[in-house]
């Protein structure tokens, strides 16, 4: 056995600690690389179209009561120890109840404890519903080096649990951060109610699938809202950009020490 | 005439600039102070509870189609040379949608051009909406200390143009950021279209009227979703509540020079 200072015994245990930390994240193959290597913190604008149009997708079409419409987006940044949704994969309760209901207190409530306890997110973010099934919406976001993946999800309204999002994209590519990312984006259900069409009533699937994309022939049933046998594939229903932002979209004139700013401490803003 | 550098003129050029921008913020009576001496940036949780229940507003509380919920939270953290509503005037176009649909996009809009025309703007916030009268949302906001004022909105959902709010608060206060707030919140008519019931169909109020309280007795009809002729006052309909976070609600382990970041530019990062 060593004989360690505790000073010493402290230090190697946060060695230990820290490399544990960087280890859990290596070998995920979607993370791309364990720390991205460009600077510490980016920041982007995120712009969400809606294309879901009555010419695009005629086919019950919701016009009332709800008419066709988007919820609020609900995301973060996070690292690869974080999922918010993944295709084959169970959903949290938090995303059924945001992937029915709109409801997102509870997926809010698991991103933070996710990002308490495991370290493992940057930040959430989110932008105004858009109440029509074309219109657009956009807010901005924070990514960090060792939180480069970006995921999000918009409620399709009116429907029983459909969804479209973004699961862990990489905005860190070969050391740098991309410049501009553009995802098309397809109707995705989350498994947790049965409903065929925008419109259908809640009926809870027993036990619970997991995610899948809706496409033209796949649920392969006649009712389905998106069913369009002579078509191969949808057209994508939403769009997502994410731009850089080289500096802050509001540019304020530089504190001048001992006149603007009698207490300019900068950095303690970061956190 | 003086003879000058070229330097020296400007500097004189950029102190002449710089004392009108402070000298324009001065004498606002909702500002309490031209510039907030406390520390440069302050970061606030803020929830927003709906106390909108059936129990409390019995009278035409919408059950289906919609039911009775909130719209996305949308503000900004700003100088008092914005404003992004207020009691008696009369309502921007961008809020105008806002509160008769829910349509965020415009409204958005003019908060940037703000930020960047007039710099009295220090960012935009939004938080998802509330699929309830009784939920709760959250978010995070940012204050600076020459836009220590919050202002946001959330739409009434059904209603013609109604919604709640804060028009103005400021969150600076003796040179210290305040450590909580809480504020309750009432109804408000933004003046626009002259519905009088949650249901109401659009009917536009032409000329546009300016913002006024809805309250328990006024408008005076007995037709209005919120006359209760026995009540002195209506109960508050939601609450907002900001609380100063320290630092970071996400604790991160910092960044050990030469180890977990190559590139540890965090200063860059602020704008």
């Amino acid at each position: 056995m060593e004989n360690l200072s505790p000073a010493a015994a402290l230090g190697r245990a946060l060695w230990a600690l820290l490399l544990a930390t960087l280890d859990s994240t290596t070998g995920q193959p979607f993370a791309g690389e364990s720390v991205c290597s460009a600077r510490t913190l980016a920041k982007y604008s995120v712009t969400f179209t809606g294309k879901w149009s009555q010419t695009a997708f005629p086919k019950q079409y919701p016009l009332f009561r709800p008419p066709a419409q988007w919820s609020s987006l609900l995301g973060a940044a996070h690292s690869s120890d974080y999922s918010m949704w993944r295709k084959n994969e169970y959903v949290s309760n938090g995303l059924r109840d945001f992937a029915e209901r709109g409801e997102a207190w509870a997926l809010m409530r698991e991103i933070e404890a996710a990002g308490e306890k495991l370290q493992s997110v940057h930040g959430v973010f989110s932008a105004p519903a858009v109440p029509s099934g074309t219109g657009q919406t956009s807010t901005e976001l924070e990514v960090h080096s060792r939180h480069s993946l970006v995921s999000f999800v918009v409620r399709i309204v009116p429907s029983p649990d459909w969804f479209v999002g973004v699961d862990s994209l990489d905005l860190c590519e070969g050391g740098h951060w991309k410049e501009q990312v553009a995802v098309d984006l397809y109707p995705h259900d989350a498994g947790t109610d049965s409903g065929f069409t925008f419109s259908s009533p809640n009926f809870a699937t027993i036990p619970q699938d997991t995610v899948t994309e809706i496409t033209s022939s796949s649920p392969s049933h006649p009712a389905n809202s998106f069913y369009y046998p002579r078509l191969k594939s949808l057209p994508p229903i939403a769009r997502v950009t994410l731009v850089r932002l080289r500096q802050g979209p509001r540019a304020f004139i530089p504190p001048t020490p001992g006149l603007a700013s009698r207490d300019n401490e900068i950095v303690d803003s970061l956190s």
